[in-house]
């Protein structure tokens, strides 16, 4: 499939006498894409029943008529304000009891069945009006479900439907108390009905009970993406997608991603370092206008996974954004980089968010590839560079990296509900091993937890992984590469309780986590002959090789070639040593890559990337700032 | 007029026995003015409809009858406790959407309607009962307004008001959906009926609609206090005032000022510093004891502009105070400082708070001239040499100064509205670049935004009028002095949109701002020569003369001899560069002051402050700690 | 009486077929006690009306004819669900007026009539079965009244109980608005049925209306717990316990202990030092595996007063906890260090929770004895190890130290509701005081504000009690030791307000408190000779000798042989200047010891302890990490 480019258009937005302009713009730009509607629920009903298509008929018509391909959203992450008063419970609830309520977007509670019907109807309409339209080559549900921190609500209709979703669950309400460990505190319930949702405790509420609601509110979100994809694939052929958003992981990816054709996510290289990377000061001055070099290409690989091959950039930050703390314009030739590297990482398409600036409303200060004045913005001759570019280069071939590194929603919760020390994340772990294999050189397939193939894979990490499925834990087992576990990894049964034996009971591998504790961040634990566990170190009980040991003689990972342990969470150096070791082991090849510099191959070409703002030699060739290689393999 | 003193007494806390004594000690001091009833409803009014005036009529015959004047302020910041049982939906609401409730003071919705009428029935009968009284020689409504975060109130009665508010201000429903961009999420209302508060949105609200429900909060405040002061003007001709507290910007102070007579402010110099400020942690270590030396200087400037001219300091810390994170006492020198700074200023009074410390209740660490055994507080003997040195001190006489400030409660609004970036603040902004003029020994008048007559100004500054209205543009645009403006300022229509042409669009200087970005304030984009942007910087498009520019050579000031632009938050030494090229241009003379050094110039005099703990040589010769120079020109 | 030790139990956790195996391996590990039943309520009444003794008949049986003694607890801090839905109300509230939900512990408001009634009936029916049982040889009511904030509660029996108890107070309202100053803010009530309860006001409420709510919480805890400790006493004769918890001051613990026979108190060293010692981060950092070398000391000494010489340790940490910040594994030897030490202050028995690791709810990363697969934890060993030292050891034998230390939880309300500077807090001043008679090798008695003969003490501390009682006033006036006071000793009177004569008024010392300030924490004002102020600091008018002055020559202590006064918060320096100061005036031999090496005298023995990591040399020889040494005197 060619590599493409394409926007966000919001022809609801602009007087329809400059469209047809502005398809000839995108067109002229070498743009193939222009994604409309996600936004326009109040323009296609303004009042309960009247609907409006026909701005709508003509905005796809002249986008088409310049030869652009329609990504169709449906308007659901704004239901119009009358919706409100026809189902005065559908708003979300905070854990302080507080609705959440209309004036901005996502204002709905998953949930609610009342507006998980008109999200039904609205759709089905949608679907049946354009489902044949033949410039409507995709369509997207929603906008970013989760954004906002819009997955978890504390609502009545949250309430009675994680009844129901636990009495299918458990069956009887004392297997629910033993599988929970309700008597602990004397927390048994008597019947369903009296399960309460897990906010507002005196004290923390059970890890069981709040893991379960998690799991619940992620299977809303999946149900009502459900309902949307039925009735858009009853009517049309194009393929269905929807735009996740940059580390939202309040819902699982990959069950929601089983009902889409295509994968895509927004990436906000600049925003997402000032406000969810988590990097320290010094990381985010040195990369403010350029970036995370990681975080990036660590979603790109994952929604790979999550859309089995097929993923897009929906939504590429061409400017200033207007939503984070601090909110700089990138390096120049940055656009142009995180564009290539998208299809490094296997992207089908690219579209910038979004076409012109908007003089109003929330977002009057994020850019796009057109100023409000309509004059082209900075980014817009880096994207033309793009297609340009992008005239010579091969097409998106998919190809198998050497490591595989499993990512596990599940877990993801399990940690966020019991972190045991203030900061340990899952997706902090997972993203600290992603920037050792990157730093190392190495190319990294994200793989989700039902995954049971491994064939091809010489190296395999599952940290974290709270809860190995069976499933999992089998195919790990069996599979032909050198499998990394640990920390924490097979650490809870399904039901948050700590298995007995103890973790982790691997098959071939004698090591048993006795004792586990978690760390200030001025106390690390030096490694003998360099690095240094921070944060969570666990005891082993252990009688097989050690790998890597603290300065005292503890083991820290033990293993032998086909698997290994670690019990404990290590700083850099320690996870370059630990990539280092494992790598040579199963005989991948490491590079020693300069600071900001990185480099992904696919079956036929490889990318060279430089992320810093100072001219660097690399293996490649001296790269200038934000400077790209890219060569046939 | 003659500069006075006074203080602020409240005789119902004391035994009615002393008060003849409190009198004679406070003329004895040298105290003109006495401030009194302002907290006394529940002494006034112990049940609905039972009226105790002859404590307040006998109180007042003592103080007068001791040869002072009263200023009487009407008792509505503390309605009794039997008034929440009248009006239990009076209460403001936090953002949270809690009542705020009974049991301090300001427990009122400035948007309540039957809480306006109790407002007015006892200001009518306290008019009636003293408005010929002799001795009350001035009024006080309420108390500090907007102190205690009061302006804004969630409450069912704000909706209800805003709602007409807005009906009145844009007609009809569509017009109000185009102004504020709602088609942006689906925002439109059908009906202004649909319209709600802006709090407790799932992602941030409509800028627009943010900056319209705080217009409206403002003109709650201005219409509340109008309904005194009719019933006050109409059964006295004393003079009203209204003391505003510091660094209160969320109601427009010019706007409620126009109803009055004499504008008037309650300085606490070190609680300030601690709270409000904003300074770093090394400037509020060595101004502890002293306070900002620019912070109330910009308050008695903003209050001359408020009051026309007329204007007083109503509340003067005496010592430490209660209510800041820290309460040092001040150093020996600056109760006297404090005092003859404020008449450097222009101040007609200054009003120690309070005369006795109270023993009781919410402010008794909070020091008066006396101690809460009726000795002398150390503040005593530096207001009585006050009044000694005022005896052959000139009277007030109010001078135009060189340089206009234009200061905008609605640009604060916005700022605060759509900050862009963390700490960006528009009362910051404008205070920087007060503090830089003072550094350069520049006497300033502030002006409002309806401003009109900049005759006499050689040097007239309007940064961050995001809403630059046309009246103010047109007066600007034709000055007879050098204007400065930006950043940000003429950024936004009257709606909160983003114009096009883009900003500024200033006739006769060809600048546009194209791109902007905020920064991390660990970022500073250096200037050639000196100086650094710190924290927001535009990208200017222009053909004029580049006045300041960055390292790299982008624009920062451009302009020419009658006007220029900044399109950049520039750090101390930025803006003192900017001051000295901008005052050599418009032949405004500068000085190099020492740190912490101040001076003024009236009509008739010059004084100088040495706000440091160290003894300073300056022009005017050397000054002790906390030493004052005051000499005729 | 013998020293001995123990552990808490859940035989309602575990199958009943290991009952035995565990009571077994209890006693086999040479403990005697083992508490059991405090959170069973849902086991012994899965629904209201339907009792199940029979478990916990047999559970009390297995452990009792393995040689263990039962000590027994009501398990009224875990009502069941059920009990929600009988009482919806009896939820505590929090101050943002959310009620705080079932689905942890502690959900219970202490004003509630309807769940004190619940918790009189399940106490009733406990006593009388198992007041009579042999094997039960101990009771403990409730557990750690007070955690997880739950003294007090803004709910409506709160207030409904606060009117009463205030109607009671003042007798008329009038009282208690003089009591207060209501007429400060015209905040004055017509009747106690006007009061409403002090949070959500719009800025802080009277100090007074705080502490008089606070001492109403205080009450309510009392009253709940006489409640069951009659029933229990009516039905037994075994001593009656409650288990406090560390630095947990919202009720007096002085006067909930009256009504038992001994104290007792959870000891969490690590988790402690984590989240509430409130130390540097330094120090955090360097006992991070040992825990304050002060803080448990202190409350053993707290505790031996509360229970006036009967107290035990109910729940000691024996390896990483659950709910700290950060939770560490302790350096191996201090689960035998900080036995030893509760030992060398008095303590009968230290129990340590818990038996077994639980595997599931909330402490399931909670050490135990025992791993969750029954697997001896590190912590066993050490258990052994004490018990085979306490063979050969003598009996409990209190002695008077030669130190009294006032510890007053009305001052601690006191300085919660005004701490007038940030951080300052009654608790962290006493604890100063504490530490740094520790530092000098002084072992200390702790004495409630009623403690009335002072006979025997060499050296008196009563800083910080700012209401001081009569009787305390009069007792410590009578002292033959020196009495040290201040800084706020005797600020203020019973109805928080500021005496006249100004404080402290002190019976044969002349100084008066004239003013006082709080310091910035960078400002610290230096002493003469070393040593600074921080925090917080008094200006004294006196002719009393000056001991400690500032650099500037204002006086800081001041003194003669029988008293002193200090107005000021010292650093350590400074402490430790003021107590060998104190002590040689008062002929108390002090030590020099090494950092994180502490001393404590019995009648008959000395005790040395190392609480660093690091081997230490004392003049009681060479300690390894975490070494002990005692010997007989
Ligand atoms: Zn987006
Ligand atoms: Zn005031
Ligand atoms: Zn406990």
């Amino acid at each position: 499939m060619k590599r493409t480019l394409g926007t966000c258009y919001y022809p609801e937005h602009w007087p329809e006498e400059i469209w047809q302009e502005d398809a000839r713009r995108m067109a002229d730009a070498g743009l193939t894409w222009v994604r409309i509607g996600e936004f326009s629920w109040s323009k296609i009903e303004p009042t309960p029943g009247v609907l409006h298509w026909d701005w709508l008929d003509r905005a796809i018509d002249v986008l088409g008529a310049a030869g652009l391909k329609v990504v169709l959203g449906t308007p659901t992450a704004t239901p119009p304000r009358w919706m409100i008063d026809k189902h005065p419970d559908m708003l979300a609830v905070d854990a302080d009891g507080n609705p959440r309520k209309f004036g901005s977007r996502r204002h709905y509670c998953f949930s609610h069945l009342g507006y998980r019907d008109e999200s039904h109807r609205i759709t089905r309409m949608m679907a049946q009006r354009y489902g044949q339209n033949p410039h409507v080559a995709a369509w997207q549900t929603d906008n970013e479900y989760g954004c906002h921190d819009t997955v978890i609500s504390y609502s009545n209709a949250a309430r009675d439907g994680f009844r129901l979703w636990l009495a299918d669950r458990y069956g009887d309400i004392d297997t629910l108390n033993t599988a929970w460990g309700n008597i602990f505190w004397s927390m048994e319930y008597r019947s369903f009905d009296e399960v309460d949702l897990p906010n507002l405790t005196v004290t923390e509420p059970n890890p069981a009970h709040m893991q379960d609601f998690r799991r619940y509110s992620s299977d809303m979100v999946v149900r009502f993406n459900k309902v949307q994809v039925a009735e858009i694939a009853a009517a049309s052929s194009a393929p269905i997608s929807h735009n996740y958003m940059g580390r939202v992981t309040e819902f699982d990816h990959f069950k929601l991603g089983k009902d889409l054709q295509i994968a895509t996510w927004d990436s906000y290289p600049l925003g997402f370092l000032e406000d969810r990377v988590g990097a320290d000061a010094a990381h985010q001055r040195a990369y403010a206008r350029q970036g995370d070099p990681d975080f990036q290409a660590f979603h790109h690989d994952l929604y790979r996974a999550v859309g089995r091959g097929r993923w897009w950039v929906m939504e590429q930050q061409p400017g200033p954004v207007n939503w984070a703390p601090y909110n700089p314009s990138p390096l120049p030739g940055m656009v142009r980089l995180w564009t290539w590297e998208a299809f490094a990482h296997g992207a089908e398409a690219v579209c910038y968010f979004r076409w012109r600036q908007a003089p109003f409303a929330q977002e009057q200060l994020h850019a796009g590839l057109l100023r409000p004045d309509s004059e082209d913005a900075p980014a817009m001759a880096e994207a033309q560079q793009v297609a340009t570019e992008l005239a010579d280069a091969p097409d998106v071939q998919p190809a198998q990296a050497p490591v595989a590194l499993v990512f596990d929603y599940d877990a993801d919760w399990a940690w966020t509900t019991q972190p045991h020390g203030v900061g340990l994340s899952y997706f902090g772990l997972v993203f600290e091993h992603y920037k050792a294999l990157r730093r190392a050189g190495i190319s990294v397939d994200i793989v989700p937890p039902n995954h049971t193939d491994f064939t091809g894979y010489q190296l395999i990490f599952a940290p974290g992984v709270m809860h190995l499925p069976d499933a999992l834990r089998s195919a790990l087992s069996g599979a032909e590469g050198h499998v990394c576990y640990g920390p924490r990894t097979g650490a809870r049964d399904a039901g948050f309780k700590i298995p007995v034996p103890l973790p982790p009971a691997l098959d071939g591998l004698d090591v048993t986590v006795t004792r586990l504790e978690s760390l200030r961040p001025d106390m690390p634990v030096a490694l003998k002959d360099g690095g240094a566990v921070t944060g969570y170190l666990e005891e082993l009980e252990t009688t097989a090789p050690m790998l890597l040991e603290t300065q005292d003689g503890a083991p820290v990972l033990v293993g032998d070639a086909a698997q290994s342990y670690c019990g404990a969470w290590l700083d850099a150096t320690g996870l370059d040593r630990l990539v280092a070791l494992l790598a040579e082991m199963a005989s991948v090849p490491i590079l020693t890559l300069p600071e900001g510099v990185r480099t992904r191959r696919t079956a036929t070409e490889e990318f060279w990337f430089n992320h810093t703002d100072q001219q660097v030699d690399t293996p490649a060739g001296t790269l200038p700032p934000a400077g790209i290689t890219r060569r046939p393999l």
